[in-house]
């Protein structure tokens, strides 16, 4: 659960000090013991006071032109900067005990991104000075004030770089808006087009949403600047009154917010007198809770509202919290939140159940999925109920494991009423000897027989008409359930069933500085383009369902490819096995409609299964919860890049993925590219327009360079006029996205995983 | 010089083989010693026949559904897939000694980026096929089919990337045709501002030039999914008819072109019916040359032209090059180019002459310099020529070295008739020697004395009139010499002179994949971080002088900040020395337009240098001609990026850079933003399209967001309607760029070399 903080302002302070029945206690002491009794964990306060800006002020800011003793000030200044230093009254504490659940909110009112260099240079000495002292009092983090000037926000930015350079330890949380109210409307977020010929906006018109991210941007600015430091967080400030439409604020679920900067102005009195927070307030917090952020709670004791007094406002946000859908599945037994508690955005190795013989513990966790096995369950049911041809029906459970499946398959033999007989393969010697004493004790020979050894060479002593597998992984194939299948096909009959029959992967753009730190974490290049099943949490989904600008984007989570067992005519050895793996190679080219600017840290993986029939499994977000609701045996799989891409509102995301294979492994490589929209007019040839636009279907046709330059009369005289030549363009070239709308290319992203270099999976 | 090869068709071969005198000659034997009596140096074969395009095709496109032995087939198909191998008769050399002096040219009819899964699969097993056995007889390079379908160039590039993994030593060279033909007119490449509302572009309509940077697009997407791979080169065809602009061709500049493909049928007759280049070939093929191509000639054996036969088509390249004015220029003795032959593109860490005491011979080269010395003399001469007050003058020359300045001086002091006297202060003990022999044996007690020490910490028995020092780097202030003169200043009279008075930095954004290359080579990721001093050569400068579309951007090459010696009353201690250093530091942010796609490497630095009056030093390109002719003393800076950074056509570049201090020493910092204009209708705020402008007049003020926070009116009521609030946007928020202009943010690079943490500049 968060924490939450008072927030006590210089003013506060002052009066503390006045106060006569101080005795032992300084004002900050008597502050945070308030605090306490009020029912907080801290209290946040500013570092300096008017003294220290006085000072700071004379020597930096006023122009010693105008100050007769000019060399006197200057002199002084330069001293300061040379060795800079406070007087014991120009801070609100100095002693560590003061400093003991306390916040320090650096100086407002440096300019450190002022436009004016000679200014900005001192307020960073000054900035430097100030963490130190904090540093020096074991303050564990500081609060930073907020950037004001878009134009230097990166010296800004470079300043605290090099205060996180030169402050060890030390949490540096950067206090930024949520949005800038000056240009939002309410209402949903949906941009307009970029290529609608909107009213060009004015700041007398109303502006749509999408330039609230400017805040966001900022931080964005600074933070890579800074290098995504893991000391560098957001003090997200919610003073401006906050729009209903939420989607323009889930980006900041994917940041590193460890603070909420909540004032009592922030909240509405409601009928009784009570305060509370807007719809828009009050969904935001329900969401952001997720992240356990700490909640300084500001002006609350100055009576703002009639009814409640100080306690209202930090009990009101604890009974957000209670309402909040993240907490309670977490605290619901049975749901995969809950499940995976302590291990969100944590970063799994996939299973590799083919090159290593899993543990028992770990077969007995997945055993323990209340609905896969249902469904496996009802998927043979099923199989069985509707094989066509009478009598005994045999079928082979390919990598048995400890016999969860072999149990499934008799309970459904059992309900179908059908006479039938299972061989359990299974490859793990361990596992194996798990297997002999279930078959003794509980199965007997007259329905199981228990075959030891690999599915793609072992022999099978009879075809089978039905083939069951569990060999799925996160993406659906990344466990090589093809290539195994593929050896296993050999004992199945040829009108014979596999289940599953079919699996699909499917891929969704994600943004998540916590997953992108955790995978350069382990100093690994490797590790950058590595594949991770994870169960994510502080991320957020980059694309829509729209359409695109360009009308020629799929929606929000797209399929890559699929598998279906059993193959049809493949050609095979007089084993039965294939020649090459060529046929499980895969490709996709998708491209996704990106609305709101954000930074690509990767790509969230997911895979639904057909079992048989209409049973199925799915950890698509959209639909596992009609497929397999509180299936617990597969997070998604995290697929990240190397470097962060920045994607502007609007984009589109152009993005590649292949499934290769050689004679030892199979392994992935990808790459993605981004595309901005604009007008026509601004491109300047309709060969740019189709070929940019990903999938665009005069593309299919192929090469129109070759024959342009192997005509000869193109070439045989310079005096050829070139309009001539475009001339020659096939007509079909133009328009081949939405009418009057051009693709430009803005970046790229290296290939990763060239050649499996860090594949983690082994044939 | 560049080497020429002859291109042999298929049908060429088959020509030769049927000849009755081959005696012990293989075709291809015979071809290569026909070449090279005509004077070429190596031929260019296809690798492989048309029994080989036969064999393939069927195994991997004829459609098996349609053939009644598909099984067969496929059996057959996958037997290749599994071990591929050539037959004898499918390939056209066999033995080592044919492929000397051969560039062997892949199959050109492999779908390497068809858009159909299966044939690209088979495609790309074939072509590690035929590189696997070319590089068996030894190859050095082979020249790969050019890419033809856009949408696939991904595939395209990764099948080549795997090669590049698989296949040891072997150069691919990529053939791509320089542009498009079908996409350009000719005339002057400056882009239509994509916001003027220009026709929208149709197959019929002519097309602006941007768009035959496609060819180059490719060629950045296929290089980039190969990580720069050094062993990747291209092969550029001038098969298409060039323009007479030849900006849109430059960035062929900055790549590694290894061959020129020139084919007769690209050549035109003169009035007496010799094959000539049109002038836009002409000029490029002058620029061109500059990076010692292969060139292939191609068809000249077909008598495409009536006179000169065989031989005229190289001989008149060959007097191309004669012409070509960086070849003339390097052979020309005195100019920079001849002298910094063997220097091209070479990085050398600048010198470091405050903390490493130099080598005499390093002295010596730099006394070579006729101009810079020639220069200094001039403007000592003027200062004593216009000294206002009669009687003897002193000057102090502050880093003698070895004595060239003390020696200029004494010259000047003659010229000008003045009575003067020369102290001559170094630290290097080792020059020190050599200055007390110049001094017995050449200029004596009563003109010049010695002083032996830190011009920053040594005492000079009086102060002086003139100061005189040649502390200048690449960059202008990189060596210190503000620092440096710092010291110096202290025994310059109030009203005395610093020659050189001024110095000024100047950097442009440049794309050099050499450089690139270069700057990785090391391993140390610390060298991507590092200014080299480099002999610029093959680069392409990305900026032009157009104001942009925004209206915002600057010139070509752009000015960061400026020093001025000496100091106006600064703040000093005692012994007139600055308390800090914080005087000298800098900070710039500029912001280029970028006329056509390119790849940001870095940043060319240039210094210029005002020596007293009109007389100066400057290496800056467009007036180094004027001001210092032939100067030879300082190649550019170059400022590397870790990561390049892709420019679309019409973007704009911003570039932040930082002089750093701190006691122990200064450093620069760096991180660019790249914007594309888009019509103000797509983007969706007055702030956002004025804060993102690059120094636009409105961020001047500063903060619009703490008013708008901190203003209670603001959020005193979730009822507040925002429209509302965008009334309280100052008016002149709007229209800071130029009308209808907006700019939106679309990458961004790491800040580069943070706290100095490769600074090679010490105190």
């Amino acid at each position: 659960m968060p924490a939450f903080s008072s927030h006590y302002a210089l003013e506060d302070i002052v009066e503390l000090s006045q106060r006569d029945d101080l005795g032992e206690d300084t004002p900050v002491l008597r502050a945070t013991s308030d605090a306490r009794t009020a029912g907080y964990d801290a209290v946040c306060v500013p570092l300096t006071n008017e003294k220290w800006k006085a000072r700071w002020t004379e020597l930096c800011i006023l122009d010693p032109e105008e100050s007769p003793d000019k060399l006197v000030i200057e002199q002084r200044a330069e001293a300061w900067r040379s060795k800079p230093a406070f007087f014991r009254d120009e801070v609100t504490i100095s002693r560590l005990e003061e400093a003991e659940n306390l916040i320090p909110l650096i100086s407002d009112w440096l300019e450190l991104d002022t436009s004016d260099d000679w200014v900005r240079h001192d307020a960073e000495i000054a900035l430097q000075q100030e963490l130190a002292f904090a540093s020096y009092l074991n303050a564990q983090c500081a609060i930073l004030p907020p950037p004001s000037n878009r134009t230097q926000v990166g010296s800004y930015a470079r300043a605290i770089n090099a205060c996180l350079a030169s402050i060890p330890y030390m949490e540096l949380s950067v206090r930024i808006p949520i949005y800038d109210p000056a240009t939002v409307l309410p209402g949903p977020s949906r941009s307009p087009s970029p290529v609608e010929s909107a009213p060009p906006s004015s700041a007398t018109g109303g502006t749509p949403p999408e330039s609230n991210m400017t805040t966001w941007e900022m931080w964005d600015t600074i933070r890579t600047i800074c290098g995504y430091n893991p000391r560098l967080t957001l003090a997200l400030d919610l003073t401006p009154p906050l729009p209903l439409s939420s989607s323009v604020l889930d980006q900041w679920l994917a940041e590193p917010v460890r603070h909420i900067w909540l004032p009592a102005s922030a909240f509405i009195a409601n009928a009784k007198g009570y305060p509370v927070l807007t719809k828009g307030s009050q969904s935001f917090i329900r969401d952001i809770v997720k992240l356990q952020p700490n909640i300084i709670l500001s002006g609350t004791r100055a009576k703002k509202h009639t009814r409640g007094g100080e306690p209202a406002y930090a009990q009101y946000v604890r009974h957000l919290e209670k309402t909040s859908p993240a907490v309670k599945a977490a605290q619901t037994a049975g749901t995969v939140e809950n499940f995976a508690l302590g291990y969100q955005d944590y970063l799994q190795a996939p299973l590799q159940p083919l090159m290593d013989n899993l543990q028992s513990i770990t077969y007995q966790t997945f055993e323990q999925d209340p609905v896969k096995y249902r469904n496996y369950e009802e998927a043979i049911f099923f199989a069985l109920s509707e094989w066509p041809t009478p009598g005994k029906v045999t079928l082979c459970v390919a990598g048995a494991g400890r016999g969860p499946l072999v149990a499934r398959a008799l309970k459904a033999i059992e309900r179908s009423k059908r006479e039938a007989f299972v061989y359990a393969v299974e490859k793990n010697p361990n596992a194996y000897v798990t297997l002999q004493e279930r078959h003794r004790e509980e199965w007997g020979d007259a329905k199981v027989k228990l075959l030891f050894g690999d599915m793609r060479t072992l022999e099978v002593p009879e075809k089978v008409d039905i083939l069951i597998s569990e060999l799925l992984g996160s993406f659906g194939d990344n466990e090589l359930s093809p290539e195994c299948l593929d050896g296993a096909s050999r004992f199945l009959k040829p009108d014979g069933i596999s289940i599953p029959s079919s699996y699909t992967a499917y891929i969704a753009p994600l943004s998540s500085s916590k997953l992108y730190n955790e995978t350069r974490a382990t100093k690994d290049p490797k590790s950058l383009e590595t594949p991770y099943v994870v169960m994510l949490h502080a991320i957020n989904i980059l694309s829509d369902n729209g359409g695109g600008i360009s009308g020629t984007c799929g929606p929000q989570i797209q399929e890559c490819w699929d598998f279906e067992h059993p193959r049809k005519d493949a050609a095979l050895t007089e084993q039965g096995l294939p020649l090459t793996n060529s046929h499980n190679t895969r490709s996709a080219k998708l491209t996704f409609h990106i609305p709101n600017a954000g930074v690509l840290h990767g790509f969230a993986g997911y895979f639904e299964a057909v079992l048989y029939g209409h049973v199925g499994l799915s950890i698509h977000p959209d639909r596992m919860a009609q497929i397999s609701k509180d299936m617990l045996s597969w997070f998604p799989l995290f697929i990240p890049l190397k470097d962060p891409l920045y994607l502007p509102a609007d984009s589109e995301l152009t993005v590649s993925l292949w499934r290769l294979t050689d004679v030892r492994k199979v392994w992935y490589e990808w790459y993605a590219e981004a595309f901005l929209p604009v007008p026509s007019s601004s491109v300047h040839s309709p060969i740019w327009r189709d070929t940019l636009s990903p999938m665009s279907p005069s593309a299919e046709h192929g090469s129109f360079l070759s024959p342009v330059v192997s005509t000869p009369t193109f070439v045989s005289s310079p005096l050829l006029d070139v309009p001539q030549l475009t001339l020659e363009l096939p007509p079909q070239h133009s328009d081949k996205t939405r009418e009057g709308v051009s693709l430009v290319k803005i970046s790229q992203t290296a290939l990763h995983n060239p050649g499996g270099q860090s594949s983690w999976i082994g044939l």
